[in-house]
């Protein structure tokens, strides 16, 4: 994609939430990352966590939309976009609804198991009352790459 | 529904989680409430916290979710069964798909936002990758007034 709303300072943003995925990768969880973003200002930033917490729900984005909403003392985020780099599942875009975000940004495809451009494509559904404008394919060769070597050391 | 799972026994656990929704509409929350059971042991016990916590992610659902994962040190809960006044979200049935629940008992349908037998329908998905056995309207009566009550209130 290009033009204005995928330019250099969406890429730097992604590059923060790609920092995030091999972090994630380094502590043996999935590597998904994410970025909420307000302005220039970098709200929340974090990777996967569902082993390290024992928690099925500590995917990055819902980390990420936690911490933004407790920054800011409010659960809907209207003015704030989403950097992941992996699609959304359903749980996450579900999540990504109910914040009211902005925009989602979001890397790889995820034929198996994402919720907005596979899937039950939720943001397209009359049951969600809030969808973002959605980018994809920032940084999905670094994305895609990361999992990859993953899932190849996983086997 | 009849039949030997939804006998007393669940209509007793429904009950608790009928409680919780009680008492988070007393909190100004919308009125819902789950709970997890292990064998005859209720692990976690909760209403939404959504406004009172600030975070969209805190339906009754994620949270006895987290709760009964961390009581037991696991994000995977395989023998564990889930008791909620109203159907689930597309964030929540993708929360119950990760935990691996084993049953979802839930007391009244949602046309407007529920997932399992409405809307997206997650459970029935290719890209849901564990689905619980589902049983449906116990509680329902009870479930459906305390929201009514709630909305007519807030008008």
């Amino acid at each position: 994609m290009s033009g204005p709303e995928t330019g250099e300072r969406q890429r730097s943003f992604m590059d923060l939430a790609l920092e995030e995925a091999e972090k994630a990768a380094s502590r043996g969880e999935v590597p998904v990352g994410a970025v909420v973003v307000l302005g220039d200002r970098v709200l929340a930033r974090n990777g996967n966590r569902t082993l390290e917490l024992n928690d099925p729900t500590a995917h990055a984005e819902v980390l990420v939309l936690r911490a933004a909403c407790a920054e800011l003392g409010s659960q809907r985020l209207p003015d704030c976009d989403l950097y992941v780099t992996l699609e959304p599942c359903a749980m996450c875009a579900g999540a990504i609804s109910f914040a009211r975000i902005r925009r989602l940004y979001y890397g790889a495809g995820d034929e198996k198991g994402g919720a907005v451009d596979h899937g039950t494509r939720f943001f397209r559904q009359p049951t969600c009352h809030h969808a973002p404008d959605v980018y994809s394919g920032i940084g999905e060769t670094r994305a895609v790459a990361l999992l990859k070597t993953f899932f190849q050391a996983k086997r």
